[in-house]
């Protein structure tokens, strides 16, 4: 258990640093074939080509500033398949944190599955249960 | 997408009535080999044994009085893989509601897996996120 939640820890901050670094081509690899990015509520995309560019319009809305940070996490761990919990916060410059009509601060909840013994992220919703408001 | 929103609304709803009748060994028909229920915050049950114990005892706590009962539901469907996100009621006699330490309106997170063309629950975290706080 305590190995896996390292592991995933290390995709998760790989990821929020490509993201940062707006290098969408290595991050993509990081989810799976048909995973789903939730982009804003009502909105998903789906698959690594969607994925690709909606983190490319997301980076964009934020004034190329963005740089999400992890707080607290919890994992719920269920063979191959684990339920991540995890408070994110979205930083970005000033400008764009003030155009923004979304939260900077959430409750996230994210799905990683262990495919060929990679832990690759299948369903990506840093909205978490505010998408029932 | 709307067939699998369909099946899974199913589940949940012959699962809520299960647990409602107490009949327990056909719930965990309805769970993973690797199933994970969070009983409360830092409590895991893990598998359909310990599953079947922990609604055993939940039932009880409630004073044999459970009746859940979902609100507003979101799914969030990756391939074979899906999150769902409901309001939850859990209802019980008015003594032991008056005598739970636990919150009977929540946010849950379930993870459903595609399992030889049944939906399986392979995470049930009726605290969602707030399992954060």
């Amino acid at each position: 258990m305590e190995q896996i939640m390292k592991e995933i820890k290390q995709v998760i901050a790989s990821c929020d640093q490509l993201i940062q670094d707006e290098k969408f081509n290595e991050l993509v690899e990081y989810y799976t074939e048909d995973a789903v990015l939730v982009v804003k509520p009502g909105i998903e995309a789906r698959g690594k080509a969607e994925i690709k560019t909606a983190f490319a319009k997301i980076a964009q809305y934020f004034d190329n500033s963005i740089k999400p940070v992890e707080g607290e996490m919890k994992m719920i761990i269920a063979g191959d398949t684990v339920l991540v919990l995890a408070q994110t916060f979205i930083e970005a410059s000033e400008k764009a944190v003030k155009q923004s009509d979304f939260s900077m601060e959430r409750r996230a909840t994210y799905i990683f599955k262990q495919v060929d013994h990679n832990w690759l992220c299948a369903i990506d919703n840093s909205y978490g249960t505010s998408l029932l408001d």
